[in-house]
């Protein structure tokens, strides 16, 4: 089999490649049974065991305690910031912590249900730095706090999340994770809800998951809609309306590719953390090893998953894409609200897709330096 | 290539082998892009070509007027129970025909948001008539009337949408046409807003297609989560959050499978139409030669989708259903909510399924009758 390009999109992303080649081998047939997935009526045994297996593999793999919930939804990161104070809000006070554009719109949305309040915003240094915890300004009586535990598109990350008890406050800590789901162990002893998009680290858009801790269902406003109910969806198994049945196939498929991962002598979450932290520190120490090649984020909370940089020399920018495509180097364009450059390097990129990104930058600046 | 088994799920459902025969060969390559359609960022030029070929596609077969927008969302009609009043209910008065399952469920939800009167109710048929256009209760002032155009577990359809204006209305009709859309055409006429779950006609489960009228945008509550606000949803061409992209190229094939469709020296919509007229054809004329089987629904506003039946003797249901499977005539067992057994020809369903079902019937009372 030829070499794939090594494909950088910030998502829907790259992902495994054997992953790819199960689904297409079952596409007409899943395991005997005369069927696609996609074919499969949500209620059938055949799609049950993959419903099981796929919820029991991420409770594993993410070491997800017995008192949360597992749920499987729809509608993505943007639709959670309506969901979230939708169920968990009871329309009193939501703190916020501002870190980048995806928090920025979680506050906006929640002052549709909330009364919102910033506890700390980053826009001081662009959106380059986290606050630091200690100055975070929290309300006593919030009905919770919101971070995004890794912004897409800043390209910042907590690699410790807040122990927002140790602040003094008691409120749930909710995070949303959607661009590093997967890519490391959650601390649930620090978090009453996590939820993420699947399509950076899970599988196909369209298919968000949620894990909620128990205490924290049914709270949800009544002009919440019964489909996006976190209590009516927990005792529904999900399947109060028709789950996006081929998402959670391929997202199951991908958690067993994750569980049997080996890397560095390591298995499973551990393996992928570990290949993650060794990509993110070769293309960081590429970037900063030169002023051709810039990367604005502080040491202490660069995220591991997407890396945003820019060449000093702008007008460079399209050469740039372009002899990255002839390489098979894809989508490395930077968002378009802050321009740029951007490397998504998800679970599914191999540590060979990180070197090629690396040599390219050495031979373009040699070429244009 | 052997014959696969004839698949009668209700959905999500049966879909046209050679659009699963492409997904599977287009799985790690779409068009020597080097990318599955899976792991294409929303916003390239490879997948928005995918997006605009199925806008364009539908619009065709449908024959969808300008002033419609075509919204691919998620969430299912379960979803959209809640997003069609949260959109076009100012909060103000609906009413509801209530033919089945599917409208009694739009009827509660909608009661989270609006004054929701029931226009007329089936209940006295047990669901197996559709009450008459001129014997609703329409009020002058509601915002819209809701109507399920096929009940999926009923086995009814509406083979005329009603008008309402002749009934002295000048309300928006809303229909929930999940289990028929694209089997038929739609008189847009007498419509300002149609919605439906993929799961039977169009691809997998996690997309939803909304048809909406352009007055009816910009109407929406406060409380409406900005991802299922459809001025924001059309504004953003169904990019405000990451659409599901994957069912949408899985959509996509279809229509262009659909558009190709012969039949009884037609072609497109009209052929698929006419074939399923002979389907269900087909069977109801079986079911209704013997007093073995019974369907219970009014001549006039039988499904041609969903065809719910009973063996008089229903100690034989699981002998039925076991012989059948044998047969490759999978997933015919009936809605929980109503029992028996229930027969999903949907657009993918070829007449020979059909056939090899009225065989079966046949043979199976032999034995047992």
């Amino acid at each position: 089999m030829t070499q794939r390009p090594f494909n950088f999109s910030a998502g829907p992303a790259a992902l495994p490649e054997e992953v790819l080649h199960q689904v297409a081998a079952e596409m007409l047939d899943w395991q005997g049974s005369g069927m696609s997935v996609m074919e499969m009526s949500h209620r059938g045994r055949e799609f049950i065991s993959i419903y099981e297996a796929a919820e029991a593999d991420l409770r594993e793999l993410l070491q997800v305690p017995s008192n949360f919930r597992i749920l499987f939804m729809q509608g993505g990161g943007l639709a959670e910031n309506a969901i979230v104070p939708l169920n968990l809000s009871r329309g009193g006070k939501v703190d916020v912590v501002v870190t980048g554009s995806w928090s920025k719109k979680s506050a906006a949305e929640a002052r549709r249900y909330a009364d919102v309040a910033i506890a700390a915003d980053g826009a001081s240094s662009r959106y380059c730095d986290i606050p630091a915890p200690g100055s975070w300004q929290l309300r006593p009586d919030a009905a919770y706090v919101h971070v995004c535990s890794n912004e897409t598109i800043d390209g910042t990350e907590f690699h410790e999340l807040p122990d927002l008890k140790s602040l003094g406050s008691e409120a749930p800590l909710v995070i949303d994770c959607s661009s590093h789901q997967l890519s490391r162990p959650i601390d649930w002893s620090r978090v009453g809800l996590a939820f993420g998009g699947a399509q950076k680290n899970v599988g196909p858009s369209g298919l968000t998951l949620v894990f909620v801790r128990e205490d924290l269902l049914g709270q949800a406003l009544p002009i919440c809609p019964s489909a996006f109910n976190y209590q009516t969806v927990a005792e529904a198994q999900s399947m109060f309306n028709t789950p996006p049945t081929f998402g959670i196939y391929v997202a199951g498929l991908v958690f067993k590719w994750l569980k049997k991962f080996e890397y560095a002598g390591k298995q499973g979450l551990a393996a992928i953390e570990q290949r993650n932290i060794d990509k993110a520190a070769l293309l960081y120490a590429a970037l900063d090893g030169t002023d051709f090649y810039e990367n604005r984020v502080a040491a202490h909370c660069r995220s591991r998953m997407n890396i945003p940089f820019y060449l000093r020399d702008e007008s460079l920018n399209e050469a740039f894409l372009a002899g990255a495509r002839e390489r098979g180097l894809l989508q490395l364009k930077g968002h378009k609200s802050v321009g740029g450059m951007r490397a998504s390097i998800y679970n599914a990129m191999p540590l060979e897709g990180v070197q090629a990104l690396v040599t390219y930058l050495k031979d373009f600046e040699k070429r244009h330096g």
